[in-house]
């Protein structure tokens, strides 16, 4: 048994988290921590969780430096302080960090973020965890960057295509996420009155992920993203319609696509549309691909909670400790 | 035309007021306060307004004293601070409170909201604004309290029955609202992932609207009420599934209903159910009735905003300025 | 008075139109028709109107002759007869036809809805109803062609640019509808545990609705969409990313847009981003837009029932009878 | 590997079967059937087991009878024709039925379902599955009869005050049920729009699950149900509010249930409420109980696929193969 730690786990994604490697057959949840809720059983904060599990939330964090993994869930600003402090404690913890501090260089951090990075040095070390493109590099990596939501969902659509050096221009995405996205919290954009049956944009043009997303997709050459980020009515999910333009009206996309899917276990390929239902606390994304001519059309979903969160910091535990990819991950949707 | 005021503008039944008031062929509103947005086009913070009012926000509530009429909706125990505060500047100024402060005696006051009553002669003069009911002391009225909504909502379900003094024991209401029901500010109950697709139940037995719908059903006999409120997943109304028992299994207890429908236009007997649909949007209260001997189901829905908060306000407005009850308030919902 | 009909009104359109004429201080629905409801009461089909109108159903269209105005609501195919037998009894007859006949050229109809035309003069004389485009054409017309509702929120979207000529190669759209755009008839597409909580797509780069939108705008050099409508999990609405390309990166795209909402009453610039509820049951197009140099978003969100369908047909027909183009029109949305 | 079979797999309780079965150490799906889906991989269907499962659909029931267990998810009626077929082949076969047509007496069947019962020797043998009340039984049995989710709720609700002969009077139930409750396929009660923002109410004071429910609860003494089954606008869940009469107000009912939850692996108390979200996906039934004299107010939510239909249908396959009763069961739910 691995055992793992999660810190700030009182959030969804330490929520879910706990979800994925409760029925994980290698991994074990052994500390978990959270400042506001020090002391207390998890079933009394996760309410759904009760008579499920025994463990309690504690704030020292220096339980987690013994174990074989620690997942830090915490907001940006602060994984980075926190990592910093369990590398002084003990210098070879593998950490996975589902949180934006180690995504990006040390420049766009601070660009886009606005604050002073506090460990330009781990930032170096950070592998990106897109474990469909850089799956040698999570497999030899001590810490990992989980991506973002809109990230993740945004480049697995695009991969097939950028990997090859096969786009033309800007790629445009239109990107719904559910409410949970917006942490466990109650904010404005999360109240219910004004999130049910609307819709609405924020940060257009503008969104943090999209330093993210351009950088993991310009490795054969520079590839520019136009994002519009919308709040849907949901809970779960990110749906992606992606625009694009190829080089040359003659490729065959359907085929690079079925051959992304055919080599990625998590990679789906679904006729006309994928669905969020379909991929509803689970780690897939699904994708469907249309062309006309030069024009690409990519539409990709995923669980923002899963594929865009826990569940890719999973598959990438999965491969940083040599176990199949796939192990724990491989279970249906909740759906409907 | 006659000229009124709203204060505590801002929230959803200061927006429903505007709602209503803006169809009304007799009403303007000519002043509506909000200290948060002292200055700020109506518009702006009701977004959907934009274009359609050319109000602006006061924080002067002097400016409501030369009114004909004004609506207060401000949280309770403001409402008896700001009703004495504009009577103490007009004393004959109507005045119709969307609040709690008048709904019930001094002393049920005290012990259910936990403060002392500022103002018991106001208190003393306050009619309960149910027209189904209290027509006539509504119409004769200077100072107003309308009721809450999962009050009006069960009180409208009951009264045929206990008016005529035919209820035994007590009846038992389960009795679910919509998230606008807490208000225009996110709060932990209208977290959208923790309020869509669930429901739950709060203050069980233990309800404020209690002591007001017992004592507007006790005017024949004592009434007991117990109550059940849930939070439902939807935005808009109350929908109440009401046990009674009659005191005789011959009581052709559908007659009565269809009697009290018949004499009153906004209450609608619906077959076998009311649905929220049907009422949203409007000061309707949709109802159904199932006997079976001396068991009887009374299912009534109403929206929490239009018969439990601004519809019924301003169908008390029309009745206090000698206006056909129903003028500006028979509109169709919007249904879907 | 201008007695208007309404036939096939036992849909979501003809319930539409209903609610809207109900306000209006010009017009009274004086028929309404439904085969299959012939002779009921329209508020046992239509419930929220019970109790609101007396009207009953007819399946008698030729009652329909006598009156200064014709709404035709009906499917596809049934458009273009219906309307050719009512101009058979009455050649003069004011018809706004809500349905899909008489939108786009001959050839192109009988290549998109795969059947042939059975009235080209009357696909003639009609006008396409967009009151912001073709205000003086709407004014002279006898026969509208109100546009289908992807269609409207991405022409009014794209007008302004599209008017000057100053886009560069296609658009690119990603539009979300509501489930009342399918129909009051329950399909697997409005299946509640299937629509609820996620969102899909269909169609792609294939919709009925790409002809109308690419002939509205080009009339100054012409313009190429490519879409993708989303089903998205809410009732009303249609929210649409629409990216453009303009010619010229100093273009004040801003200004150009501010100008179009100033001389247009339902158009609405809205900052950052227009939300579904600020429109819900009205006519109002509410818009954002973005610019990147030379790269444009526009936001833009409608209530398909509302002016994608029943509220600018009300539009239209205060055109065609000199009255003001808002006349009726100016109510709020019903948000929350 | 207990080697397992489903029967009617292409509905919402088929799927859920999947899901349960797919993560159960113990038991694996070999054969399931369609007549629809005939021949068809089981992930074209259900799109969420795409690349989980390799299983196709058969029409051929005979391929179950070599297995260990069958599980049957038919419509009522279609069940004992089945079952009789199956036991026909072989007669020692273990059935959990997850339809309607053994879980009461034959003359109840006739009278509620209206049509005769074609093996009533089977019915006989039946066992109803509650593992809450009738372990032993269902240790034991061969023939389970699943109960109705809406059964299933309300029993464990009153349970511990009905075995003890603790109740006086009828017990009034107001249950909201998820609109999965309704099937898989497409159907009047969940057009998206009118299911939507809405709640209605049906089959009031007459649904079928009240003979199932009475038969249950009255092995003590005899218990009358008063029950209101309302649809809600969710997909999956019911939320059921019971009032009910303890014989005396001294009666600690809190200690009732905290023993009852004690003994039951899968009936949590919950403080004041019990919410969707903390069962949604899982066999748990959460509880709270509130006591005022003799008036006790019992909330009970559950899973309507899965305590109430397949969650509950493994518990029992659990037992009848002496296995851990919550052998594969103990997972987090979906929340939020």
């Amino acid at each position: 048994v691995i055992r793992a730690g999660i810190a700030g786990g009182s959030g969804y994604v330490g929520l879910e988290l706990l979800r994925y490697l409760h029925g994980h057959p290698n991994f074990q949840v052994a500390v978990i921590t959270s400042r506001e809720h020090h002391g207390q059983p998890v079933g009394d904060v996760h309410r759904g969780l009760a008579g499920i599990t025994d463990l309690h939330f504690t704030d020292d964090v220096a339980n987690l430096t013994n174990l074989d993994l620690v997942f830090t869930a915490v907001p940006h600003g602060e994984s980075m302080k926190l990592v910093a402090q369990l590398r002084a404690i003990r210098s070879d913890l593998p950490i996975i960090d589902v949180g934006a501090d180690f995504r990006i260089s040390q420049q766009q951090f601070e660009q886009v973020y606005g604050e002073k990075h506090l460990c330009p040095e781990l930032l170096q070390e950070a592998v990106y965890g897109v474990p469909e493109l850089y799956g040698e590099r999570v497999f030899n990596a001590r810490l990992i960057a989980n991506p973002g939501c809109f990230a993740h969902c945004t480049i697995l659509a695009l991969a097939p295509l950028a990997m090859r050096g096969l786009l033309v221009g800007p790629a445009r995405v239109s990107a719904v996420t559910g409410s949970s996205g917006s942490g466990a919290h109650a904010k404005a954009v999360t109240h219910h009155p004004d999130r049910n049956d609307s819709i609405s944009a924020y940060n257009v043009l503008a969104h943090r992920h999209v330093p993210e997303i351009e950088r993991a997709l310009s490795e054969t050459s520079p590839v520019a993203i136009k994002m519009v980020p919308l709040s849907g009515p949901f809970s779960r999910g990110i749906f992606a319609t992606v625009f694009a333009t190829v080089t040359d009206a003659t490729i065959s996309v359907g085929d690079i696509y079925a051959e992304f899917a055919a080599a990625n276990r998590f990679v789906r390929l679904r006729g006309t549309t994928p669905r969020l239902l379909d991929v509803r606390g689970t780690n897939f994304c699904d994708m469907a691909v249309h062309q006309s001519g030069s024009e690409v059309v990519i539409i990709s979903a995923i669980d923002n909670l899963g594929k865009g969160a826990a569940g890719n910091a999973v598959q990438c535990a999965n491969l940083m400790f040599g176990l199949p990819e796939e192990s724990g991950l491989l279970f249906p949707p909740l759906a409907p």
